[in-house]
């Protein structure tokens, strides 16, 4: 049970972040259009999404996401003892897939991000991403593996757009990102803003779910 | 129940909104490319709205437009005294939305469009816009919400592109989006005419609705 | 019965054509990138196939497709007198939908296009573009409106990108798209070739399918 | 029964390599920026695959890749000597399909790629890929045939952007590749290495399926 849970959350965790980070720097190589570039990033990360959870639903959970265990634990879905299953296969996962991408690409395994992602108005977005994201999936927890995963894909599709952190929604992916040099990298300066920003986000969220959803 | 309702119709206009709008602003600050603008801010709303309707559903019945509560009111969906609930929460949820997505982006938070929107054939498509929205929301009412949400995100993806309107579809929308100087901005001299053109394309479709699909 | 059939192809397929050629003028007012003109017009295609067969389905069968109509008649699906009911409401729709798309971007009511699209490899294409479109859809006949609505949206997304004919696929439609100066449009020397590549590819599916799919 | 296997999985594979290498020649046509290309050719691709799988799954299984069956085959879930009506039709339908797209776009018929996908890098992507594909596959294999069809074509949706081999994933797909001077051609030279990183994706694959998926 534990090994499935660890193995699922790693392989899982390890292609998102492979997904991410590897569509980024393929987009970077191809253009130098902008918004075409997160076009490419959007489409990979929302397709990513709706397969990967759908593929590991019933192997893991296919949580991919520290916040997401803890908000399964404070609405009693988990026990706290798997946390420490779930988040370090999570945090490992996601730190082999963007050592991946580096490797697929040609950049050094491991860099340091040099892109800066600060102010109160990332703060505030990254705060109402994740929010948004936790929230959501609560809000269809019951409808099915697949409608949770078109609705995670779909809900990441436009965070990418419409929030000016581009929704990173997850501690374990912002950590991993902080170390490429590419489109979707962060200054490792601005992670822990962007981890405090997610963690009000999805405590917000846990409360909100607690009246509205589950009664 | 209204509480429910009220909440829940507020919350998701308000993403929604976020939505329509930070995804614009986003665009525009990437690319000077309007197709790919309008691509980028089709592929969010789209993607915002499935998520938006199957995860708000079952809390409030994902109107988010007021014209869609009217019709259901009209067609005895849901009893008159409920449009008070309705109508304040959609139009105060899509101004708090149009506010973020400004703070999101560094823009004021109110600003006054510039953007014209004027014409014969801009009013004409946005009736002929929202009398689809209306109608493809009756036609698939007993599918299931994800079908429904399925429906209405594929209807404005198109319907941004084969109106010259852009299909509001959405007078909440349209008040909010008067206060934005961005991409999915409307002059204030203009959001009158599209709701009255939203409003006479959602009286036909309810007439149709009754011929053709409420029997 | 008769009227729902005519009432519902009518708008289905008037909805059908102003979507494509619609979302073709808007693609070639905002950018003078060919492949972005073409993505686009793309996704809202494909958006709009989905939504209107979904909605359409109970109502007339959505067909929108005269050589739809012939196939289920050759197959037994539909009587043969109905064809006398479907064919013209596609045509007398789709003609509709090109001037209303006309009308929306301020292009004459109705115009004579002059865009090539002659040669044999065309023709073979097209061919091949509506066998695969006929047959797709009896191979998913039995799963529900919105598995074949699914179908048919993907189907049509990528044949505008792998036949040089851009897929057609639909001789009410090939009329239809003879009338704008557009993006989509054809002259009116290549619609006969069109239609008949339509034909030719719509009767060898019904031969397949009667070996393959209906035993 | 040998006979449907072999036709659905010759016409599925046809056209799946129809659509990749088609959609490909076309955005090379209309554009001169490699991240629409490789956006319009994921589009044609993720919507075929998902309409082939769904239309074909009852026809012949819908695997249109040899590392498919014979992943299917060392799990016990088709027996031995079918490999040899899959496998040849497989390979037999991704050369038409090849064929037919050079034809459609006034290609050489049989062309020669000279585009080169060498390095260390590109290897070990094509292994992750393939695993990544099979691993998928299996694990949603028991939800029915439109989840299994969304699944494939959202990986590949990704796959295309987070590996710098473009996940292939499919060894007759890579053959027939290698046949057109085109967006999506292979050098001669690369075809065997990516065998080769496809088969050791694929057996990595079917230890973790039997360990994880299938107890």
């Amino acid at each position: 049970m534990k090994n499935r849970i660890f193995i699922g959350e790693f392989i899982g965790s390890c292609f998102l972040v492979m997904i991410i980070v590897g569509s980024g720097i393929m987009a970077e190589n191809l253009t130098n259009d902008n918004a075409l570039r997160l076009t490419a990033n959007t489409l990979a990360t929302g397709a990513g999404l709706f397969v990967l959870i759908t593929a590991f639903a019933e192997i893991s959970g296919a949580h991919f996401n520290p916040f997401v265990s803890l908000a399964m634990y404070l609405t009693k879905k988990i026990k706290g003892k798997l946390l420490i299953t779930y988040i370090p296969a999570q945090i490992l996962g996601c730190l082999l897939g963007v050592m991946l991408a580096n490797v697929f690409f040609e950049h050094n395994i491991i860099e340091l991000s040099t892109k800066n992602r600060d102010g109160f108005h990332i703060f505030l977005a990254e705060i109402v991403a994740t929010f948004g994201l936790i929230f959501i999936i609560f809000a269809t927890l019951k409808d099915g593996k697949t409608t949770i995963a078109a609705c995670v894909a779909t809900y990441i599709t436009a965070g990418y757009w419409f929030t000016s952190s581009t929704s990173f929604a997850n501690p374990a992916v912002a950590i991993a990102r902080t170390f490429t040099e590419s489109f979707t990298g962060i200054n490792y300066l601005n992670t822990p803003t962007y981890i405090i920003a997610e963690l009000i986000g999805a405590l917000i969220a846990v409360f909100l779910i607690k009246k509205l959803i589950l009664k």
